[in-house]
């Protein structure tokens, strides 16, 4: 594998041209995207006096020092993950940093690196054609698919108008006639439709064009960003922010994509206020630019790292750049806010501008303490009306518990068939887990770093979530078409009592013929030792069905309440198709009846308690058959089978006990509730009853009708009992 | 499982005896083990004035305290790993603790909550019998083995000796009469075998019968704890110490069994300090506990965790509560060192007494960096004969390399079929690991946290390790008695050139009729991003015999040189004995000739390079088949497999690239060296090209004769080609 480049320096070439190159006084315009002299100013006041602007300043000094000192290299397009592909994205974030170096420093060099590197560009851009390796994407020029290009562009348009009047006239003409004017014709003549999609990648396209627009002064391309190509409002930045963010700022594609969406989404939000203030881009539709940011910090666990619903990676959190110039942005444009201040502190950082330098006083000033949010539910849909997403929450800072559940949209081509799946996060870690997308992003022997095929076969598939699977088919047969027609159905999501928050949802349209209603409780209780879950999951069909609950989980077994038979010497796939095929069914059990099993998770168990029936079938799985390079991750989940038309699956997860491997202690291993039975379930309501040790005893009903309602009376008699309750549920302590 | 005990409060219940209790001062006699007066007053001097005094002071502080507001409780004897084991666990941690600030605070409170919990014991103990629950252990009647009742006495003895002058003379005679003079007895008089027995439980013996022997001034008692229950030297504790360590104070169980040992061992040996200078413990034998504590912190990895050879757990760390103790008592005993402040560093605190306040002053004045251990080999066998453990490390601090091999004795009981195995640390993290032992240790469920059956049948076997295995069987056919009697072999060890270090060791008596001959080099070499290592393996029979060659690793596989036969949709066992009935065959391949496969282990990739035969055939394994109770953890390995008489294994493993998910970065996904070749090899030495990106090029050799000297000159003549060298080994680089 030899790397053939042209390597190109032109460090100290320029030096000849030096002397004719600063603009007179007289020509200086105003600056459109770069620091203006007042935050030059108040930035550097701070350094070596305030914390968090010092440690910024020097960062990004250090960072554009090593630029320079590597020299300019403008490769040849290569493959997505390849060292050339690598080399075009560092050279933006290069010219970027240099160029916000070369504001707050006045210091030469740095703009000199700038323009040899636009120099190199400007030489080789005009004679690219599209690029050979696009694989089913948009070809950009310099990368494979466009969108590469468009961050390129955005970054690009920052740093050109730092050195804007530093260059001569003639070096301005050379860049905008063979690069920008070049790039934006691609965009908006080649791809108007990709330009006017409502899609992240439009948003990219659309900002991009506008910020170099503004730069430019091209008012044509600002509006064409503003409003599409046609300059009717049918695309453009206002469409898509419309379109792709619900009322309260929700982000259908989840919360791994919006903060990649996020930054042109900011970027170009703070570049229409400042070069039209008259459009109000910051009180747009209800001020969704705090809505849409806001939306996407709540979507986050307390370590900072997203809640990765959908294609998402695990571990991408709050300090992605985009993250960090927002928490400075909104803190500055929406006044301060004591959560964004420990979000900063997670991020240990600001971003170096006015907003940055307002956070960063304020940060000095106040006692920081990590950031608590409340439970929260978010629409979906861009009408608000599509379902949407429940986040409860208990607990502080970075102990809280948190249950989320989806029952919105599909979510595009990234959505997964995963309505009603929950997430369960506690002692720091995702207790009940998502898989996350099947990628290793940017590594280049695993398919240029791009979707492998087991996101298809295995992440998206229902089987690989915890929600229900029906006749072992994903929900709408995995047919995105189908699916992104269909949504889930919020039924109540009730907070008030921080002992019992409870969120329900129905996903009626996802299997032909099947009503699915999910209930879930997130409960402290004086006798319990954490926060436990109730998970109240009924189906409804006038046919007979198989369903399938899945629970995935990290760990080690530790014990369970019933026998099963070990394929301890053979293993075979789950089943064949929609996601089954890539699980290996490590062993089986008929529990009979309500049963348990325990597994050890760091430093903590965790048992889940559910109901059964004579018919039930566990099953012990694991990733990942059929996966002949080796591109999933070896984990495990449990399987519990049901048949029958109607049917509730009632379960408790219980966290208990400590374990230190270390200092070799161990408590509670066992659980305190041990039995969950269903006493009985109709249209009106579902009984459930909770058996624990040291004679615990607790019944929970749901309301199963319509119209839900916090104060309604609710009736129903099972087995020659009668149950009343007020509301929607209730959960009460016999003893 | 409902827990049934007697709740003993007798909280304040002596208030009426108190004034008779103060013993008058002209009784107070010297304290044999507890903090003297000097100590007391030099801890409390410090007190809100010395960073480490004062974090470890409020924390003893705070623990006692908290024991007391949960009151006296002494339960019933009960199983391994429940509540009652883990209650009189935590009732001598309490005392010895509660003893401390007894002499620390002289507050009373400390004082009566230890006689409340003595009244108890004397109340129960001379009425219970020996424990019902021992399987296979030697029984105590507290515990299970009488291996913790054992550290009860060590603590409480301690806790005993702070209380002394304020007991009266009838409590003393109550507590010695019905506690220690019966538990005494049950040790000398039931199990003198167990007693005299060299192994880490006859040390704790004789120390905690030692420590009660000062306090309560019984010489005699004394006197079997230094030289045995025959008082003649044949057991005791300096016999222990003599026979349990190498003249270089390695330990041969282990570094996780050390830290256990050393708790006996240097309590007792201050203990004798204090009250028989005479014997000058701390010089005995060319300063033993200096070499045996000082080995212990060396076999550990930058973060401070036990290297886990034979039984271990992969947790256990220099916080324990021995070393923490150790490091202020060398740190005084020894003279200063600036590891030790390192070591004091990482455990962020220091034993309160005389010592701890040494090293404590120390730390406040001293810039502290983390400790850097230098390479070193110890040798094994008490005569220091029988083979060793030899470690190679490079870089500094945190960011240390460290490859180690382990060619000795078994280790006794706790003794894995593993010699010529080797381990390798890079990148904060075991990347070529050892499984450690198979036991969720004091997890009541997993058989009360004792030992697995996968333990035996996985753990302890040759194929578990990074070491080949001949004919599918492990060394010495797994039988330990047959091990007890060999060990391995040192060759050479050679350190001097801080870029090149090399160790080489045989094991020619594991397998009947095979000779093993192992040589590691660890590399610096500047067109490496990294230190990498070279293995070559030697094989040497007479007869046809078949050889795996293992590596375990942990992370995910990226890329392979070769194309495989994914078993994808039905996996099997490899085998069915020794350890290869755990392993699922997930993949096999024939390589041809030499190959490479690659896998991602956090932030870095790393490559195995390995020489290969027409004949080779390469597995890609995973446990854990035939676990029918989920004892194991799932783990991959790597088997490549040869047949025939002479054989040379030559491999690389070498570090590369970066990776980062949050900062989706990714960089030299592929390795520099691609290819590696056995020249040829005989009786003189084998000769190994190595070949890499960029035409890199070197040559390796290693010397296969007797009496290795780093002066000689070899000559070997493979091919038509001769190659010399001077020394033992060579590396040279061609390109």
């Amino acid at each position: 594998m030899k790397k053939t480049f042209i390597l190109i320096i032109l460090l100290a070439l320029a030096g000849g041209l030096m002397f004719c190159r600063q603009a007179d006084k007289q020509d200086r315009r105003t600056y459109k995207l770069a620091l203006t002299d007042q935050e030059v100013q108040d930035i550097n006041s701070l350094v070596g006096k305030n914390e968090l602007i010092t440690r910024s300043y020097h960062n990004l000094m250090s960072e554009s020092d090593q630029a320079l000192s590597k020299g300019v290299e403008v490769p040849p397009p290569g493959e997505s993950g390849g060292y050339e592909h690598e080399k075009h994205k560092q050279n933006y974030r290069d010219m970027k940093k240099t160029g916000i170096m070369f504001r707050l420093t006045g210091d030469e060099k740095y703009a000199r690196f700038i323009k040899d590197m636009l120099d190199a560009y400007a030489e080789m851009y005009p004679k690219l054609g599209p690029h050979p390796l696009a694989h089913n994407q948009k070809p950009g020029k310099l990368f494979h698919q466009t969108l590469n290009e468009t961050v390129w562009l955005l970054n690009t348009a920052q740093a050109y108008d730092a050195v804007y009047d530093w260059l001569s006239q003639e070096d301005r003409k050379n860049y905008e006639e063979n690069i920008f004017n070049v790039m934006v014709r691609w965009f908006t003549e080649e791809y108007p439709h990709e330009f006017d999609r409502i899609h992240n990648h439009g948003m990219w396209m659309a900002a991009s064009v506008g910020m170099i627009g503004y730069v430019m002064e091209n008012q044509d391309w600002v509006d064409m960003a503003l409003y599409g190509t046609k300059k009717d409002g049918s695309g453009g930045f206002l469409a898509q922010i419309s379109q792709l963010f619900s009322p309260d700022g929700y982000y259908m594609e989840g919360a791994y994509y919006v903060r990649y969406a996020l930054r042109p989404f900011l970027f170009f939000a703070e570049a229409i206020e400042r070069n039209q203030p008259e459009i109000k881009i910051y009180q747009f539709k209800n001020q969704l630019v705090k809505k849409a940011f806001y939306s996407a910090l709540q979507m986050t666990y307390p370590n900072g790292a997203f809640i990765p619903i959908n294609d998402a990676s695990r571990s991408m959190d709050i300090n992605a750049p985009g993250m960090v110039y927002g928490t400075s942005l909104l803190y500055d444009r929406y006044g301060p806010d004591d959560n964004l201040l420990g979000i900063a502190d997670i991020q240990n950082q600001v971003y170096l501008n006015g907003a940055g330098v307002k956070l960063a006083n304020d940060y000095a000033r106040k006692k920081v303490k990590r950031p608590t949010w409340e439970s929260i539910e978010f629409t979906d849909g861009q009408d608000g009306k599509q379902g949407g997403f429940g986040l409860l929450r208990t607990g502080e800072g970075d102990d809280q518990t948190v249950l989320s559940m989806k029952y919105g949209v599909h979510g595009l081509g990234h959505g997964h068939f995963d309505k009603l799946h929950f997430m369960f996060w506690d002692q720091r870690r995702e207790v009940i887990p998502d898989y996350g997308f099947v990628r290793w992003i940017n590594i280049e022997p695993k398919f240029g770093g791009r979707y492998l095929p087991e996101n298809n076969t295995w992440a998206k598939q229902t089987i690989a979530h915890n929600t229900v699977v029906v006749d072992q088919r994903s929900q709408n047969r995995g047919n995105r078409k189908v699916a992104d027609k269909v949504h889930g159905k919020r039924f109540f999501f009730e907070t008030d009592n921080p002992d019992l928050q409870v969120m329900s949802a129905r996903a009626d349209d996802h299997y032909p013929g099947v009503k699915m209603h999910r209930t879930l409780f997130l409960v402290r209780d004086e006798d319990m030792e954490y926060p436990f879950v109730i998970d109240i999951y009924r189906l409804e069909s006038d046919e007979e069905h198989s369903y399938d609950y899945p629970l995935h989980y990290h760990g080690q077994i530790m014990a369970s309440s019933f026998d099963y038979l070990s394929h301890d010497a053979m293993l075979k796939p789950l089943g064949n198709a929609f996601g089954y095929q890539h699980i290996w069914n490590e062993a089986e059990a008929r529990p009979e009846a309500s049963g348990w099993v325990s597994w050890l998770s760091g430093h903590r168990f965790y048992t889940w308690v559910f109901s059964g029936t004579p018919d039930s079938k566990f099953y012990f799985g694991r990733t990942a058959a059929n996966d002949p390079n080796f591109n999933l991750r070896t984990e495990p989940l449990f399987v519990l089978r049901q048949t029958g038309q109607d049917h509730v699956f009632a379960s408790v997860i219980e966290p208990h006990g400590y374990f230190s491997e270390a200092a070799e202690v161990s408590r509670n291993a066992y659980s305190t509730i041990r039995a969950i039975k269903v006493i009985g379930h109709n249209d009106t309501g579902t009984v459930i009853h909770i058996l624990g040790d040291r004679d615990l005893e607790w019944l929970a009903t749901v309301y199963n009708g319509e119209n839900p309602d916090p104060q309604a009376e609710h009736s129903v008699r099972f087995r020659g009992e009668t149950f009343n309750w007020t509301g929607n549920y209730s959960l009460s302590k016999i003893k």
